[in-house]
Parts: structure tokens; sequence; C-alpha cells
């Protein structure tokens, strides 16, 4: 395994900063769909993750499979992220929400305000409603949450969310859990090109070649939850995405080479000895 | 930066065999087009790569600007892979690969019988010749070389340089310095799919995320030049290609979630609390 | 030229019915950025097309250059759809759909309610807010208006539209005039898995491969103005998106092969004689 | 259905010429996998092609289903494609193109040479042999065949039976009858640059879209069988395919716009009415 080139080092890349608070791992990663609480463990840390969204519905219910999840990872180390999952309506989740604070709180996050903000009507595509989600960001915000949405890649409603104060846009690559990669890339670049917070691409990830992409196209940070804990080898995957968000943060910092229609030989032609 | 999970050391990944020799990076890379020596030597050190091609036309030379390249390289720590570029018929190939070996015994490779086969009669493209390709692979494994043919993605010709002995394939991923990374990725599979020796996607690849994918398909390596050297940061940007070669190769070998029409929810929504 | 074989037409294809009218073609196009009003003319006509729109504010201007533009197209023939380009909210292009409406009677389309709804804050991008258009929409579907909203491809939008009222959705390819296709083919998928109303592409397409692709995709219909008034020639451009949008209509009715992974002989290599 | 427009003939197009021989049509088809005679019979004439490949192992054999298939062409107006579907060495294949020649002749085309050359070891892939195809190239030409081969879309080798004296070359856009589409357009797309004699894309292409783009990016022609023969309706989806190759082919021909980052306005933006 490599190390740190000092010169690497030396470009100082910013950590990534959410509502004032800052992470050294751009890698995002959840807690649903795993084999067992021990490989949710140790995929966790292999991912190298400082941030880990819970869906508060599920948890509170110590639904059967889930009890002590909540108690499995150590919150000393990781960030909670709150999510609405499973809620169909603005009012609906906005009550989660609040929920999700009294639970990071319970589990020693007094101050954590953050929430996934997640409004999804729809069972097939589990596509976001921009418009209950615009809604419920507004009360949220009112409300001292960090609101980190997500949203269809559609960029003017990712400014509104913007304007309406939320800290962070999660727009999906595709559905969740569909493992298609990114399908919306050409919008997720205009909300990156446009956007004065981060952009946390969220949902389609399926591959770490995935993962390295949406990184080179400059998003901020990624959420990857099914492609780890679907992975034939969880914890090996896990690493994967991690060295994966990393291989494509730095290539962005380091500026790839264009695409060009020919060739340009390696090798230059001059001053070739004769044979 | 994370460490390896011992469960991942657990699946034990076999290491790059290529005619009896091994190696741990599966990432090579090369010496051209860097704008000191300077950089290319901490860029090859950041790569953490094992092999490194060298032109041998051009090195022999000592063409302006490239004096002491040879001599910058730690030839106890790096592999040395001559190769042919430059050279557009069979008959040339063949007299710079005896010169390729001279070197690198010269160098202190007593034991090196490597030889990155290029016949590429055209200036544009710079792609390969099938045919003469073939004509000069079968004359060096007679004279004792290990061929690692550079070729066009054909999955016949492929198996026809196997049958003639050749230790790897080299199949284009695009054409050399272009950096459209795989446009010849349906042949590649096949070639991998079919093949009893090592492939090493050698040209095209222009970003971390192409490499990645390259070792999710299942390419044993990676051959990267110009995406390196021509980088703004080459030094930051070999890291981040060695990352996203390991990032590949797990991912491969840890079975990634086949990609799905529908999406499906990371947090199931049944046994949701009321709110 | 072909000619439709008997048992194509037995197929019966139902005709393209917007807010219950009924067209015979399922490509519609405009009048902007054509090198002279007899170009335009020759375009339409070549093209096929049985709907234009027209740009309601800069038709009113008579703006330099388009004096007459209005009067160069027979309206007995051609379907008038005014839309709101220039409109930056909801309130704008409520008033110009108004303007449209009376434009059409002017020209004798007593009967036409048809608006082409375009809310379009971005002036880099031009791409559509979902807000005010759903605003927008809300309110002229109650003065009566057959609304047709330009959206980016998101499918709860294109839902939330349909309860609204509108008489189609009209999602997106890629932004305005871009020519780079349909880079929200996933999401405009979905939308056309969906919906109960026509799904009209629109934008984006640059090129007649892009015109069929979405048309074998399941789209109602296309709206191609730029890729046509753009081309070197675009006389024979309108012509040959004509002949794509038919292409696709027809391959999407006729039932394509599926995509696989291996060959399959067209000549079955049973019975073969011994040579 | 439109007429073609006086100014698009003015273009006069060139028509397709091979050896000679003048085609008008640039779509070929062939015969096999059809439901039944009668089914094939109406797709070509549906299609409008002019050229229909002939697998001469089949044909000879009368095997059981296909009796009466040459006989079921009306060879006074189509032109008779003889092809070596079923050989798997040089020597096989022209053996079969010499048997090809002399049933052509048998069934009127007292003048028809054209062989279609394939030489396909291999049974999954169904790719063809560039060593192989490249003598029997060389042979068949010298015995005054006009040799149209079937390749892999290798530029060089493409070069090599130019040279050889070949009348055409068909690259596969994918394996097959895979309806994978143009899986090697990069490579594709340099061989049409480079090529004197015509381009025709052969094999791979699965929907009138991928017709459509092979056409606008210069093929001379294509040849296409399991994606009408295997379609649910293949007598209209031949239809869509002749017009996909029409709508292709005019593209080319007028220009069609540059794909571009950002948008741009179809309706300008100066001169607007105040509202």
């Amino acid at each position: 395994m490599q190390t740190l080139d000092s010169s690497v080092s030396a470009m100082s890349d910013r950590p990534l900063t959410i509502a004032g608070k800052t992470f050294n791992s751009r890698l995002m990663t959840g807690t649903g769909k795993y084999p067992s609480l021990e490989v949710m463990q140790r995929s966790i840390a292999a991912s190298g993750c400082e941030i880990v969204t819970v869906a508060v519905r599920r948890v509170q219910t110590q639904a059967p499979g889930h009890e002590g999840l909540a108690e499995a990872i150590d919150w000393g180390k990781i960030w909670m992220l709150p999510n609405t999952a499973g809620c169909q309506t603005a009012e609906e989740a906005i009550r989660v929400a609040r929920l999700g604070r009294e639970m990071a709180k319970l589990l020693g996050q007094e101050d954590n305000n953050f929430v996934k903000l997640e409004v999804i009507p729809d069972p097939k595509y589990l596509l976001p409603d921009p418009i209950g989600t615009l809604q419920a960001a507004e009360q949220l915000v009112k409300e001292g949450f960090a609101v980190l949405p997500y949203i269809n890649a559609d960029p003017l409603l990712a400014k509104h969310l913007e304007e309406a104060g939320c800290v962070t846009v999660m727009p999906l690559g595709s559905p969740i859990g569909s493992g298609q990669g990114l399908r919306n890339a050409a919008n997720i670049q205009i909300i990156i090109e446009n956007s004065g917070i981060p952009v946390v691409v969220d949902a389609g990830i399926g591959a770490p070649s995935e993962a390295t992409l949406a990184m080179e196209m400059g998003a901020d940070a990624l959420l990857i939850n099914s492609a780890i804990a679907l992975a034939k080898n969880p914890v090996a995957m896990a690493q994967a995405m991690g060295l994966a968000t990393q291989a494509g943060r730095l290539a962005h910092l380091s500026g790839r080479i264009p695409a060009k229609a020919y060739a340009t030989a390696s090798s230059p032609l001059t001053g070739l000895i004769n044979v």
C-alpha cells in the first residue's frame, strides 16, 4: 500500500466541511442490508468513512434483525447522519427528522443537527419528490437543522435548496440500490459547477470506478450503501470504495489530461537510433 | 489512509505472475513525457509500480533532454520492460528487442528477457500491426524472449499470440496518449474471458476511473504513462492511479452488485415506526 | 424510397393525440435560428411535421430579421404551439401564454389553447425551474389552456404536472441547443413507463440517431429545432429527422431483439455441406 | 410518408459502388433466422435492400426448413452476396467461396464474383480470424473474386486487406447476433477515415438508432440480419432499418451541429416584448 508523497500532501486538500464541521474522508456509508452487524462494523472500518447514515424509523423500532444497530457503531468516532427513509410526505419527513435529532442526542452527539432529508412517495423507483423535499427543507432549516436533501439531479431544484439554507445537496446518480452508476452525470456536472455548498452524490453507485468518476467530476463527497453491503465480500468492497474515493479526489486535484481524437507517442520519435 | 483489513488480506490475492516472475503491484508505468527526471522519479515512487517500460531507441541515443534517464531509476527495485517504440516493421522490432536485452543486462538485470513488443507502422493513430506483431512475436519467442505484445483488442489475434508463446497480451483501450479510456471494452472483456496468460490493458487510460474500470472487468494489470506524466500534477496523479488500480482489483475480487432496472431501498420499509 | 408494406400499416399505429387533437407526424419543429424564412419553410415541409412551436415574445416584436415569420407558415396545415421562451418566472410565463392564445386566434386557429410552457430563470444552461413551472401550469390549466410543460427529466415532477392537468410532459434530453443527445435517458425511460399522458422529448437531440433512440424507448413524440435549423443543410437534415422519427416509432412497435452477451450465428451451423 | 425535397435530391448523393457495381440502397440484409420464407420475402421487400447475403453451405444442403430459400428470392432484382459462414479456416473459406460463385451463376447472376469472406474459428463469439482472413482474401483476389471480408474493427488489418485488393471491408460493430450495437465505434471511425474502399458495418446492430449512428459516422453501408429476422415483427423492423439507414446517410451529408457543453436558446432573448 503506497504512502502519501510529501508533494501530494503539499497540495493541501481542504477537508470536507459541512455546516461548519470538517471531515477527512469524503465517503459516507450506511447501515442497511448488511449480512450481519459484525460485517457492518468491519465494513465501516475498512471504508475509512467518518459519516454513517441511519434510517431513524428502522432504528427506533428495533425491527427484527436490527436490534442493537445503533449501539453497534462507535459514535465517538463516527458522525451520525439520521435519514428520513420511509417518509412519503414533507410532514412525515419533518416529524422523523425531529426524532432523528433526539436519537443523535441520546447516543451522545449533543450538537448533531444533521438530517438527510428523503421525501419519497414512489415505492418502485424510490425517487424523491422535488416539491415535498423543498417544503420540508424550508421548515427544517427554520427549526435549526443542518439539512442534506436527497434529490433528483435537477440543477434548478438544487439552487432552490441552497437558497433555502440547506448545507449540501445530494443528487442521485441513479435510483437507490440500482447500481446503475452515474446515469445523470450531465446534470450532476451542472450542479457541481453552480453550487456554493458541497455536492454529495448519493445512490446508484455500483462499483468503485463509478465512485472514482463522480469524484473526478468534482463531487465533494459520496454516499454509498448497497454497493458495499450487498457485495459478495462487503469488507473488501468497502475498502475498495474508500480507495476509489481517494483516487478520484486526487485526480480531480491533479488535473487530468484532456481526451484527444488522435494518438500521441509516449516515446517521441525524434532522436531514434538506427538499427 | 486506510490500512488493509485482515479479512481482506485473507482473501489472499495471488500476485501478478509474468513469465515466472511475481509482482505485488498491478500498475506499470513509463518514462516518457515527464517535465523532468525528478518528477519522473517521484511519480514512479508515488504510483507504487514495480515495472517500468523504457523505449530502447530513445534511451540508447541519449537524445537531448533524456540524458541519464536509464540511470535515474533504481533497477534494483524496479523491473525494466524494454519496449520497441518507434519500430514500424517486424524486422526493426526484433533488432530493437535484442538491443533492449543488452541494455537490461548492462543496467544489472542479467536475467531480464522481457520485451514489450510494439510494431506500429501508422504515425497518426499509433495503432499496432497485427500481422507484423505476430511475426515478430514468433521470432522473439524462439530467441528466448518473454514477449508482451501491444495489440489492438482482437480476441483472435490474442489467441494466436498466446499460442505463439507470448507471456501476456497488452490490448489497447484506445489509441496511445489519447486519454479516451476503454473504447474497446467489449473486446477486452472477451480477451480476458478467454486468455490463459495475463491481460494488461495498455494505452488510452486517461483517468483513474478508467483504470478502476479495467481492473473491475478482470484485467490482470495496467500500463499507464501519458495520463500520469502529462497531468498537471504528475506525482499526485501517479498516486491516484495506484489507488485506482488497487480499488479496481479489490472490487473484482469482492463481487460487485448487479445493476438493476429498478430501485431497492437501502432501508427496508417493513417495521417502520408510526410518526 | 420505400413504401409502407401492407402488414405494417396493419399494425395500425394509433395517431398521436394531445388534448383530443390527433396528429400523424410525431416530430415537432420550431422556427428559430434558420438562415432564412425560405429555408425554414422548406425544412418544415421536408420534416413532415404537423406541429410547429413559435416563441410568442419574438414574433410579437417583429424583431429585426424575423418580420413575417408568423405569416410564413401555412397555419391551415400546421398546428401552432405558442411557447413562453424568454420567461424567467411563472408570472411572466402566464402572461405570455395568454398573448400566445391571442396570436393563435388572430392567425386563424380559433380553438387553439395549446401552450408550450417554459419557465427558465437560468441564462447559461437554459434549464427549467420545476417550482415555477408547476405553479404556472396549475394556473394555466385553470384558465383552460392545454399545457405542454418543458421540464428537467424528473419523474416525480412529471407526475405532479400530470395530476395538475397538463396534456403532455416535455422532458429535456440535454440542455437546449447543446446537441448532446439523451443525457437523461434513464429518467426519461421512467417517465415514459409511468406517464398517462404523451411524453415529448424536447431539447438536446443533435442527430437523427438520437431521435430514433428516443422513439425506440417509447417517447410519443419529439421536438427538434436547433439540430435542424443549424445543420449545414437544414432541409436535408429536416428530412433525416423525419425519417429517423418514423424509424424509431416503427422499431418501438416492432419489438427489437434483446442485446446478448454472446454471439449467435445468423447462419446456423447444423446441416453444413462438406467441402 | 415524406417525399424527397428537390434540394435534397440536388445534393446528389453518389450511389454506393462496390467493384464497379452500383446500388441505391445502403442497407444489405440476410436470409437466416426468419420465421418463414414468406416473412423473409416481405421483410426483404420492406427493407428496400438491393443486396442479400446467403450462406452457401446452408443453401447447398437444402437443410430441413430451408428448402427453396435460394429460389424464394428474385435474383433478377436482388444482387446475391454469397458468404462463407461456417468456415473455420482459410482453406474451407476458399472452397466455399468457389461454390458460392457457382451458385450465383446457376441462379442467373453470370457476372457475380462477390464473396463475403468469413473465417470464424470460434463458435462462442463468432469472431473472425485476422490471419486466416487475410490469407484467404489474398488467394480469392488472385482468383478474380470481389472480396468483402468480415473483420474485427482493426484499422491496420483493414489497410492490409485494402492493399490485398479487397473491394470493401466489413468491420463488426459487436459480435454476430448479439444486438449490442457499435461497441467498436472508435476503431470503426478510424477505419472510415482511412479507407479507400467502402466500409460496411456488419454484425451487432440491434436497433435502428444504431443503424442511423453508423451511417452518421460515415459508414458507406450496413449489413443487418438478426435484428430484422428475430424482431417480433420482422417486416416492420425491416422497414424501420431501411428508413434508419436513409436517415443516417442524409444526416452524414447534411452536416450535424456540434455538441456543445452549454445551452443555446432556440429563441434568442433579444427583442423580447415587455409583458
